[in-house]
Order: C-alpha cells, then sequence, then structure tokens
C-alpha cells in the first residue's frame, strides 16, 4: 500500500517539503515526469521544485504507456547522471503514474521492463517514487500495478515494490480535464467498482472500498447536487476507493477485453473500457444500465465500428491478449470460465464494438 | 500509512511467511506481544510461528498502556539479544497494539516514551513491526498514533513512523471478545466516525472513509440482517476505516475527556468514551439518540457516578489532562472553542458522569 498521502487543496505546494527530506545528495537528482499538456502551464510548472539536476521530462499521454519507453527513460537517467537518482515523481493521468511507477523499478532491476509484467516477479525494492495525479479514476495513485504494453502482451507490473511511496492528492490540479476525458477516465473508476463488487474474489475489505467508491461515483456522475469543488474532491476519492477496491480483488471482463483493444489498436485505456462495457449487458446487467444513464446525463457518444476493419489475425492477437489475463476471468466468472468464454464469443463481442 | 495489508478469515496463518521475509538473523528475534487472555489458548499460541531466540510476551491489557510499561519492555529487550530484533508483533485489542508500536519505535529512539508524546518527535524510523488486531473499533491497526499514559499526561506518540508496516486483518480472531467488551470497543470506532464527520478539520479524505466506517457501524449495530460471520468481517473494516478517518482529521470531545478519566481512574478506552459520550447531547446531538439506541439494542448499562467521590484536585487533574488536547477541542468547536469550553463547564460535565 501507499505509505504517505497527503490530501487536499492546494497540497501540491508541499511538494517541495517533502522532496527535502528524501533527497539522497546533490548528485542524486529528482526527475519528474510531467505528462506534456502541462507543458508551458506555469500553474503547474513554476510550482515543481527544481535543485541541483534535478529534471522534468515532459510526456504525451497520448498513447498508452510501453515497456520500450520505460526502457528508454531508464537508459536516459543512468546514462545522464552520476548516481541514483534520489525519486521519481510522476505528474499527470494513469500513464504518467504508471510511467513512474515502472521507471522507479526498473532503476533498481536488470535486465528489460517487459521481463517484469506479470505478479511478484520485481526483485528488488524500487527507488523513492511519488504520484500525483492530475485526472481521478484510474486508481493508478493507489494501486500494485503499472499497466503497460509491451512486445507480447499489455500487462501490469504487480508486485509489493510497485505502489508509491508518497502520493500528493490536489483536487485542485484535475479541475482543467476536459469533459470527454473526464468522462471516460471516471469511468474506468465506476468500471472498477462493477467488476469488484460483482466479482467472485470479492472479500470485506474490497466490498467496503468499492461500495464507497461506487457511491461517489454516483453522486458525481448521477447527481445534481454537487458544486464543482465538491464534486473534484470526491472524484479524487472515488479514485482511490475504486483503486484500493480492486487493489485486494481484480479486475474483470471490460478489462480484459479492453487490453486487447489497446494492445492491437492502441485504445487509449479510459475510452476503451467504455467501448466494451457498454456491449457487457449480459455479464453486468446493472452495472452497464447505469452506464449508459451517465452516458446519456453527460452527453457522450462513444465511437463506433472501431471493429469492423480487423482480419481474422487482428482479432486473434485481441483474443490472445484478452485470454491471457486469466485472474480477470476467473474473477468475473469463476473457475469453469472457460465454459462461458470461447474464442467465438470473444470474437462476436468485439465484432460489436 | 500502514504498508501493507492482508485481508481474509485464516489469514493469520500467513504470519510465518510474512515474518520469513523480514528476518534479519537468527540472533535478531520476533518479539510478540500478546493479550494475556489467549495464554493457554492452543487456537491462537499454537499457530504463533516461533524460531531460534524468538520470544512470546504475555501482557494483560486489563489496564491502559503505560510509557513506564514501553519503557520497562524495551529495556528488556535490549539486555536479553545480542542482536536488534527483526520485528515486534502485537495481537490483542488497541492496548497490545500500541504498545507493539511504541516499542518498536522505542528501541532505535534514545531516552524515555514519554519524550515522544506528542505529534512528530520521533526521530529514527521504528523497526519492523506488525499489528494483527483481536478486538475491533480502535482503529489502532491502521492509525499514526499509540495512545500512552505517562507521568504527566495521557497522549499519542504521532508520527510517520508510528503506523504499522503490515497489518493482518483476520476477522476470525475476533469472534470470541466477550459481548461488552465487543460493544464498548465498537462504540469506540462509531464515536471515532461522530467526531471526524462533525469536526472542523474535515475534509473529502476523511469524510469518505468515516461515512463507509458510520454505514458498518449502523449495519452492525442496529441492522437486523448480518450472520456472525458477515458481522465480524464488516466490524473489521468498520474499525479501519474509522481509524483512516481520523488519522487525516481529529477525535473530539468525547476523546478528550475519555483521557481525562483514564488518566486518573485508569477507565480503560472503550467504555470511557462510551460513559462520556452517553452525555454528550449538547454537542453530538444526532450520534448521541443513535448511540442510546444501540445501547439500549445490546442492553449493556453503563457504570454512572463514576466521579461522585472526587476531590477537587482530581476534577483538576483531569480538567488539566482534557484540556491540554487542544487539536481535539478545535476540531470539534473550531478555533474559539475556549468560549464554550471552561474549567467549570467541564467540571460539570465530569460530574454527571
Amino acid at each position: 500500500m501507499v505509505s504517505n498521502v497527503v490530501f487536499g487543496r492546494g497540497s501540491f505546494n508541499q511538494l517541495e517539503e517533502i522532496l527535502l527530506l528524501k533527497r539522497l545528495n546533490v548528485n542524486a537528482p529528482f526527475i519528474f515526469l510531467v505528462d506534456d499538456v502541462f507543458q508551458g502551464n506555469e500553474k503547474i510548472t513554476s510550482r515543481i521544485p527544481l535543485s541541483y539536476e534535478d529534471e522534468i521530462i515532459f510526456i504525451s499521454a497520448e498513447e498508452e504507456p510501453k515497456t520500450s519507453q520505460v526502457d528508454a527513460l531508464v537508459e536516459h537517467i543512468i546514462l545522464k547522471f552520476k548516481d541514483r537518482p534520489s525519486g521519481i515523481i510522476g505528474i499527470g493521468g494513469g500513464t504518467l503514474l504508471d510511467l513512474a511507477k515502472a521507471v522507479a523499478i526498473m532503476i533498481t532491476n536488470e535486465g528489460e521492463t517487459s521481463d517484469y509484467q506479470g505478479w511478484d516477479l520485481v526483485k528488488n525494492p524500487a527507488i523513492f517514487h511519488v504520484g500525483i495525479p492530475t485526472i481521478s479514476g484510474t486508481g493508478s495513485e493507489v494501486s500494485r500495478t503499472t499497466v503497460l504494453t509491451g512486445p507480447e502482451k499489455k500487462l501490469g507490473i504487480n508486485s509489493d515494490y510497485t505502489p508509491f511511496d508518497q502520493v500528493v492528492l490536489d483536487p485542485e490540479l484535475i479541475a482543467d480535464v476536459p469533459k470527454q476525458q473526464w468522462f471516460y477516465t471516471g469511468m474506468d473508476c465506476y468500471i472498477h467498482c462493477i467488476e469488484s463488487l460483482t466479482g467472485t474474489y470479492l472479500n470485506a475489505f474490497s466490498q467496503s472500498y468499492g461500495e464507497k467508491a461506487l457511491e461517489l461515483c454516483k453522486e458525481i456522475f448521477l447527481g445534481n447536487d454537487l458544486s464543482p469543488v465538491e464534486s473534484q474532491d470526491k472524484l479524487m476519492m472515488a479514485s482511490w476507493h475504486g483503486g484500493m477496491s480492486i487493489a485486494y480483488s481484480q479486475v474483470g471482463i471490460a478489462h480484459a477485453m479492453s487490453y486487447g483493444l489497446s494492445y492491437l489498436l492502441g485504445t487509449k485505456h479510459g475510452i476503451g473500457n467504455c467501448i466494451v462495457f457498454d456491449q457487457l449487458e449480459e455479464f453486468y446487467p446493472e452495472g452497464v444500465k447505469l452506464f449508459k444513464e451517465m452516458k446519456l446525463k453527460h452527453d457522450i457518444q462513444l465511437p463506433t465500428g472501431i471493429c469492423k476493419d480487423l482480419s481474422d489475425a487482428d482479432f486473434n492477437t485481441m483474443i490472445d491478449v484478452a485470454l491471457g489475463l486469466v485472474p480477470l476471468w476467473e474473477n468475473a466468472l469463476g473457475s469453469n470460465w472457460q465454459k462461458t468464454i470461447t474464442r467465438a464469443k470473444l470474437r462476436s463481442m468485439y465484432e460489436q464494438m
């Protein structure tokens, strides 16, 4: 679990004080991985505390994060600096947070990032790493995974060393997220709740977190009573609790199939989940019903026909990625999931999208 | 925050595996501080994994934990063992958990335990420490404090080094708690929620945890639908979420006044909170109303007249302890709390108890 967290509007300003205690020496920089939408945005960049050789690396979140991207970042850092960094700070949405977690792990673990995709494969503790979400919903700020697209699969590095050592939850930072992205990323949280709460892995721990996150999602996406400020505060907490819920249970069908879309088509995680979940009435009837209400209320049109020009080989690739995520299917449908989920069934489901 | 947690019925059996990875060497023992109600209880003691020089120390939880007790335990450990222990494991209710946290801190910090009562006075990281609750409600398993009675005050050691490195939440362990204790300790959680949710320190982080814990308390203590197993699972989570809620806000009047009772009369924390809270309709009208319903439903008779034979000096001692807890009063009543809470007012309130 995350060891330290600060919460509050303006708490981003505490970053300087937090890092001061963690600097190893003047040759050991802090590396800030920052979503490039903030390049030139003084409101953010001027408040990033830089000293000595600290470096900001702006990174586009247009594409899902890749293992090759992590390898390149780690190589850059190792070649450029004499000492191992004092820490990695990710500032952005799930993409930037996942990159920061993965870079912090790969600084101390040999080989390639793709070697560690899976469960509990990381050998050495990561260096100090901090997560500062600027979009809420993925739960990456609290989870024990960092989901990356590798040469062969899209899969998380799930380990006890993955969670951030420090998280800064400042709801002011999510105030300017464009509406579509706000919705798609928020729905990532909503879908976490539905997948966790209806899953076979559920226990009272995950249930209590999932229920709270779901309640907050309903307030935010279906209610009419919240001010923008309250809505931002609550969305940040919904993402947190939703992330905690799946950290101790598992996601399900929407995530398994959405990983297939991302791997083949590069579909971003939030919108990919929405495209899949919209078609899952058979498996999550109540959850999908509410989702459609939320879509309507916020006037969201999902892309259609994204699979219409795919070849047999393409479908097979997506199906391979999706079927590889055994724990997700087991959570959704129990140990006999393969009776329901055949390759033909998955193909017909993808063809709807 | 707690770095690692396992949850589940029977998860106590994972302790051996958890400790295996944390043993420093064969001369560095694990010290188990265990509530002495479990002495001779094979169900617990036979499952404590002992190797090499590991030691079980049984401790009575009849009295509130004391700084002098921590000093004595630390001295015993330092004199007896060649090497610093690999870790301290607390198994019991809030008393045992608080002792385990304090001992783990004092192994690496010089001077006396009472030197560290307050906020952020601890200088060095504690040694590895594990909390395993066998009674639920105090939130000690998740909090960043360890509340101790010292020579001059009852006050917590609040620090970033206080929280457990590992918590094992096994609801089977709370199955045999006697009814009165189940109620008093559960009410500690309920009162945490009321004090946090009505406090001026509240933010969306604490609110979301407090609301969930409160909802669980209502289900457990006022509902009729839960099986014993469900009730145990949910009480364990209520305690957890309630503890998280106050970790990032603060408790209030019941805790401030109950600390006075404990300091002077040795009143145990759970029952002390109940005795005080029962008289706080003026400050927490809705919370106290529900509390009285819970008392009635579970046929709980609180002691009365516990202050009737006290001297002026005794009252002054209690009032000094209570008034010393400034953040608690500020949280409850805002920065002008001293306008409402005078010595005379406190005296008249204590006289009702």
